[in-house]
């Protein structure tokens, strides 16, 4: 088997949505389980493959990447597939919307989960932060529903795009975690992107991810907390 | 004069950073002042042009473009230059650098600004917002000093990209706001990111927004507060 790649994962972690990009291109790939328990991402070996030890990590031909916009970017480019290319006239949409998600949805999932990195151990503050963000995200959505209803090639479309991957998992996490603390969310309310996340289960790319990580018949439409054969999801 | 673009700004703002890597294109555009104290970047017009009511917008042949990041790399790859190009082993490392700058470097800078829109009203709360993000932006600083030191062709290098217009912007504004409150920022941490400053004040591209914007003459090296010629910059 040709391994020109090697994931860097935890089961359902931000990992999650490269190796969709890697099953959606039918690119073989090695995985490599980051003990996140024992905080193996913060281990010397593991800086020098991302200093900012996040997961995830793939390892390239062209040396180690992390960011998953990055990554999706650069697997789509190197395959020409799952994103507008260079030169096509979509490119730029399909670019700003992909690096909103990235440095505006992904951050505010981020700083729901880990308000303690951003305002400190203070519980009161911590909800206050949530609250926000919990704002914020819900807009964002709406934003990205109404993007979908003008029929692009690169989000909820039949032949998805990295970019599906992304928003649908990250709509995922925000039905999850924290832990009881989701009544803000209702798929309900963007049907498009219900629409899209449905398409993405009926995939025979993100069946692969389900057995692999043990994601539950309908990861994207009404996920449940996974039961990864290895290692563990939180 | 081909006027394919049309950049969207206000003195001093994010688009700062679209007009240098513009005029470091030698590609020909018109400006529309963007009046922020009328809220004129929350207007229908403005909102059709990009939902989020940020600035800048680049309205391009393929339609209006926003998020810093995506301008860039779109206008990088149009015009084949200031970026390894698809294809250029560099690729992958220039984008993950890119966006770590677009969604956590940019993100901390906009959390220190407007700490408000992420905590509210409360100022001891945004004081505790604004110190943990000033001591990550202060890391954050010092890993891309380091990159810098491994000599990349993206970062530092005698020949500009755009990740260093935006870098070097950025830290213009780490220093400028909020007014007062830049105690914790010391470019003599950053030599790497310093020499990157001054290279970069040399260019004529950087003189040109100097003169358009009010910058004065080491606008990355020793900033001083934008005067200029039209509009305000607060």
């Amino acid at each position: 088997m040709n391994t020109s790649y090697r994931l860097h994962f935890a089961p359902d972690n931000a990992s999650l949505i490269i190796r969709l990009a890697l099953e959606e291109l039918a690119q073989p790939y090695e995985t490599v389980l980051v003990h996140r328990q024992a905080r193996a991402h913060k281990s010397p070996d593991y800086l020098r493959l991302n200093p900012q030890g996040l997961i995830p990590v793939l390892e390239t031909p062209d040396g180690p990447l992390f960011e998953t916009g990055a990554i999706l970017l650069w697997l789509a480019d190197r395959h020409r597939a799952l994103a507008p290319q260079v030169g096509d006239p979509q490119r730029g949409a399909f670019l700003k919307w992909l690096f909103f998600t990235s440095n505006t949805v992904h951050t505010a999932l981020r700083m729901n989960f880990y308000p303690d990195q951003y305002i400190g151990p203070d519980p009161n503050r911590q909800e206050e932060l949530r609250h926000h963000m919990q704002k914020a995200l819900s807009g964002h959505l709406s934003v990205l529903n109404t993007m979908a209803a003008e029929h692009p090639s690169w989000l909820g479309a039949t032949q998805p795009s990295v970019l599906d991957f992304y928003l649908a998992c990250l709509m995922r996490w925000m039905v999850l975690y924290p832990e009881g603390g989701s009544d803000w969310y209702d798929i309900g309310k963007w049907p498009l992107l219900r629409e899209m996340a449905a398409r993405l289960e009926a995939c025979d790319s993100v069946q692969s991810a389900i057995h692999a990580e043990g994601l539950g018949a309908t990861p994207f439409t009404a996920p449940q907390y996974a039961r990864p054969p290895e290692g563990s999801a939180t």
